[in-house]
């Protein structure tokens, strides 16, 4: 279990001036230290279009305070670089014009020491807003300048998972941090136990103080019947079973896209192994190395998640089966395997509790949920009520966590969500069962 | 309002030898009779991967009946031709190799009057072994033919649909049926008004005897906050006021996915919608003609009815809500302008009556809800069961039926689906508003 | 050898009234007779962007005569049908907006007799036009109805090209015409002998009154050194001695384009070739049927053709020395195994000669020319000159004629092209050799 | 006119081992100092398939020398990394498998300091070697080594080629080197005068002893009518005439390949050109300024060219007619506007002197003629042999060398090419007129 490094820690409670600075130095500090390791050419590729260049990530989130926070604070604003505008902006459309998504690699200026510019000179342009801001005006901004350290924090775990990619496509196997890691294979946890849940009638969704996202809003009712959680996430020992009984070739498993994806791509495994002399590696930010049985497996799909739900007679819990379970078992405490251990990889389920493990951490749980607002939803108003709203099509619900979340931002009632097919992120499984009316 | 042709019609309810016999040659006749004014060559194009030549569904829905119900139950079975055995299967991997879904459009042989004599002779042998079956065999063989009665339906519709399409493309502006319909514009309806339901823990899902298909079960509860729908579909003329409000051009009003959509295909009306010196023109299965603002807005995906929606500042129904309130109006009662009305057009609303208008036939009508498992499903056993679950990902619900389905066939608890961007089925807009828990 | 049918052959001299309205009539009649087999299906049906449907072909070329021979001589012309001429304009720019090409296939009407009203009400014109014109008139018009003729001649070829095209993505292997094919295998030839040409300060290009396309001129000379070519086509069993040392899997004999096509298409073997338990088949126009070592290989790429002659140590012979070959032995004479053989497919070469055998007919030969204009060369005025300059452009000429041409239509200076890569024309290799200067 | 810095210039002539050995330094030396300006981010990417990123240039230039001449010939030779091997590979199919080429620019390691010090670790083992060999030896390798250098001048020119794509596509307009340009206008040359050849049977090709590539060989005889070009490349001024009257909006004008392309692409000016408020920009090397009416037109295709020729009423040369002219001219000798100028851009015309101007140097000059093998050719034995003979398919040649082309790398007999469609190269225009045989 993580004690998270207090100064890495976004302690979520303090919304006073000298808590939002300290808080906006620890976050900002935060996205420095996980880019250091990385050289201004690996800060430069975008190796597919859904990833971002390390220092488009680390100018993007600078350039989010400087539009949403400075540019409407600052008596006599005028922005670091009127480009930076356009070249920074990720996809509110209501800001103006946005450079193509898929482009951002061929911008190779500003450099990665640019980008470090740019960000000081927002940083000291922040700090001294919040310092002498009046504090009816401060508790204005609080709000949005909250909503930027969370902002920042997922850019914070999309950087970890691009960068994974990046290096997963060069021959020379690098490594982002560290050692290559050990490769004694760990202790393999025995059989997952199950957990039971009554269901009925229950409310999820943000109902507290802190800090949330629109799409965890309105807290509301929905009806379960009784259902039971498997206590940890699926391994990579049970993945290899399932592949060979011909997991990947059986189509009686699989969705109708899913299946269509598997033979056009021609996947067989999870995204980052590759079989060599019949052993199995997989690409890890520690280097490649063998995969170990004991670990839960990680970057499948929702479409691999299903069909292997479905070779093991059971299913994936819903997003509030999920909201529930975790509400029951943990209150809104929230620990685990996340990015201050530094692992940036999941680790193995320990010996049974009779409780859910793995909730927070290890790998996002992919639900069986399409993302679609909640009853009630409304997206904020302005461009940064562009925020969620509009992704609520195609995508399916993640709970929990993986071991690239920065510590502090997962909740009991955090939204996660990616397309069906997404591989890149750090995805893994947890199965479910029941629920289905008396017969 | 429809009364349905009697020699159409298939009555649902006829499962003893002479109505299996009867309703088996109904249904074969009616597929007939839609195809009929259709040349060989119109029976022959596919003109995009979605749709399939009006060959291909004579053929396929016989094939269904020769695989599922003959090669099992007659004692000699020999198949009318090999190789038609994957030509005309569709998605069934169960039960072999299919032929490439896009490729249909170039397999000019057997021919539209080959398909014929294959549909003859699949025909005898189907009612000779109704006729010779023992009672139990029958008994065990009924819900598979009944299957394949409501499977030909839904192909009759998918006839129309592709045609529609097909036809659409031709600049000469072909006529389906009949004579180019008359252009004096219909009265307009009135505003829309609105119904109330006050929602709480209500059933939805099939739960009688009648036929079904699997992806209606299990009925089950589900907890809805009072809310309330328009009592009539979106009218031609309101979309027009969305184009002329900036609605192709506004991007708060779409979701991300609409959005990229709309700017890669250029869209900027409904599907069959083309201005010309300033005219909007609409094609129909009547041929080509103005645009009637009195008639439903139809062939709009689930990304236009949701940005719709959203600058009506409204939402769409999700299918708990639409199942809910269809019930506590209509009770299992079925009625509407669906095909044997030959208008294969959507048709004004007509004077309020306090209740909701249009509920069945008409356009199918877009919810908010992703097409998912209801708690509890099981898909059937066998290639039989491939028939709805593994659709369960990235498609939309609609309820309702359209001025294209076959008499009888609609349903209360029937889920029809299709992915958001999809434009060629006919789908409308029905409105929705309310719904939030209180706050 | 050929013995051209008299009824089918076009005389090419016959320039006076009753010439001209006799090879009117030949001509179009030869289009209905090669069209007769094919059902209403067959002829809508386009397989590939190359491809156009068989009603097509017969009605662009009809279209051709209305436009650019009626159009400007009848003194009321009217369109037969005003949306025909976009329709069926095929490229000619100049003529107004064309419908896009790829999607021909969609047109389901006008249909196959429909278009058979068109060509007999032009037919009908056409003729009572050559009837009444005064002489000047006619011979002013004489050019482009021979153009007309010569026009019809190259679709007749393309619509058999197109129709083995279509019939071969069928899994019920239709057969145009006729029994299969006998399977027994015919007579090998014995090895290619070479015959040696002097070369020097040599002319080519068209020099004699008779027709010709305007890429056939200016007449001009061209110097070569002494070469040599193979007394005949290479045979079906030569490449499979070809394929059988590697030929479609060592790089080495492969020009780049060509080894990166064959990669990303998986060509293994000629175009129409299949490997069933072993055994390599042949689609032909008579039907699949065993590969035959003795016949010609055909449906062969520029890059096979390339690769094949770099594997032999010998190369493609230039259009020049071809040319000249041809002119030296045969001086304008045309024999060969051309389509009133019926034979629909390349035959064996017969015993040596001492001379070139197989020149004419059988397969067109790849050149190692690109199809470039000659030194000189002016486009014809008005939209007729679109007819071939404009093609000038990565595309490689081909040289003889096949079995799918029409009788007359070939001649000794006759440029046929087409891309490197395309295998749907029926086409072969003679090898080259020599033509260095002196080391 | 040009005169080359003596330290950049690759003396053609020295071949002992002091002359190998300085000259290898100066090869060396200057793909660094072009280089120098640009940061590790700007050496990393790749902006599109055809443009490979500068320091994968400079280390495959690296991985030539090592591959070709130190595997050989060093008696322990071990790679400096096996990996770049085949990171650094391009397309010698016979070496080993490469690294697919629109993936360069994801390998993020090496990065631009490891690339400096591979280079560095190469060269000290090739003048190690160069000094060390006894001379028989040294001889036999010394082709090798020069082929090396002008390998590595070819990346040159391609580096700096693709390193203004990679900037030009950077909204913040990115200068590579210097002060952005000043913008006055420079003087406009007058109108073209024509310089007339006689043609006959003339001689092209390399007949002399300094280095050549294989593509040159063998010197042959060609036969041309009395011709005569253009004494200047076409100016951004008249280019501007053929915008004016409609040129890229009449077919007229272009090949139909070329047509299809500017429909689909959008084209409407040169490759770097771009439209603010009414005035043309053009992007070049020292930044974004007005295009200048005095300049060569450049970065246009060869559709383009001949689409400007073709309204022009003329046409473009051929290969043979440019060789022949400039040798008619300046024999051998070879100055113009080249790299050492470091203009980094074509320049204008200078006043008449009734002989050719801007022969080498300026604008790569496309000629009408395809890129085939000459009469006779043979490529080179071994893996070096892919070095040109493959790629003679669906290209043009083009002649004379251009401002980004190193000093000492063009020849009279040189033969440069593209597929037509290309426009990243620095093209222009040479018009050509006569070369038709008498009527």
């Amino acid at each position: 279990m993580s004690t998270f490094a207090a100064e890495d820690r976004l302690a979520s409670t303090d919304t006073d001036r000298d808590g939002l600075r300290e808080r906006y130095r620890a976050v900002r500090r935060y996205t420095e230290k996980l880019a250091a390791p990385l050289s201004p050419e690996d800060q430069t590729v975008q190796s597919m279009p859904d990833v971002s260049p390390t220092k488009w990530h680390r100018a993007h989130v600078t350039w989010f305070f400087e539009t949403f926070v400075l540019a409407g604070a600052e008596p006599d604003f005028k922005a670091h670089e009127e480009t930076y505008w356009f070249l920074f902006n990720s996809y509110y459309e209501g800001v103006g014009p946005r450079y193509s998504r898929p482009m951002r690699g061929v911008i190779s200026r500003p450099g990665a020491h640019d980008v470090g510019v740019y960000r000081d000179v927002v940083d000291d342009r922040m700090v001294s807003l919040i310092d002498r801001l009046d504090d009816g005006s401060l508790t204005k901004l609080a709000d949005t300048i909250e909503l930027g350290f969370h902002h920042e924090q997922q850019h914070q775990e999309l950087l970890l998972m691009d960068i994974k990619h990046v290096l997963s496509l060069n021959p020379l196997r690098p490594v982002y941090a560290g050692e290559p890691a050990l490769t004694e294979p760990m202790a393999a946890p025995g059989d997952a136990g199950w957990v039971d849940f009554e269901g009925g009638l229950v409310e999820i969704g943000h109902d507290g103080d802190g800090f949330h996202f629109d799409n965890e809003l309105p807290a509301h009712q929905q009806f379960l019947l009784p259902y039971r959680l498997a206590d940890r996430l699926v391994t990579n020992g049970e993945w290899m079973q399932f592949m060979a009984d011909g997991g990947y070739q059986r189509h009686e498993f699989w969705l109708s896209d899913g299946w269509a994806k598997i033979q056009e791509e021609g996947w067989s495994a999870p995204y980052y192994w590759t079989e060599e002399d019949g052993l199995w590696l997989e690409h890890t930010l520690h280097g490649t190395r063998p995969v170990d049985p004991a670990l839960p497996v990680c970057h499948v799909s929702h479409y691999e998640a299903d069909a292997y739900a479905s070779w093991a007679g059971k299913r994936l819990p819903s997003e509030a089966e999920w909201e529930h379970a975790a509400r029951q078992q943990e209150g809104t405490q929230v620990s685990g395997n996340v990015a201050d251990n530094q692992t940036w990889h999941p680790q193995p389920a320990g010996a049974p509790t009779g409780k859910l493990r793995q909730l927070f951490g290890d790998c996002w749980e992919w639900t069986g949920t399409s993302y679609l607002p909640y009853p009630g939803f409304h997206p904020a108003e302005g461009a940064v009520g562009e925020y969620n709203g509009k992704f609520m099509s195609s995508q399916m619900v993640l709970r929990g966590g993986c071991a690239l979340t920065p510590p502090g931002h997962a909740r009991v009632s955090y939204r996660n969500f990616f397309p069906p097919g997404a591989r890149w992120p750090m995805t893994g499984v947890r199965l479910a069962d029941g629920g289905a009316p008396a017969a």
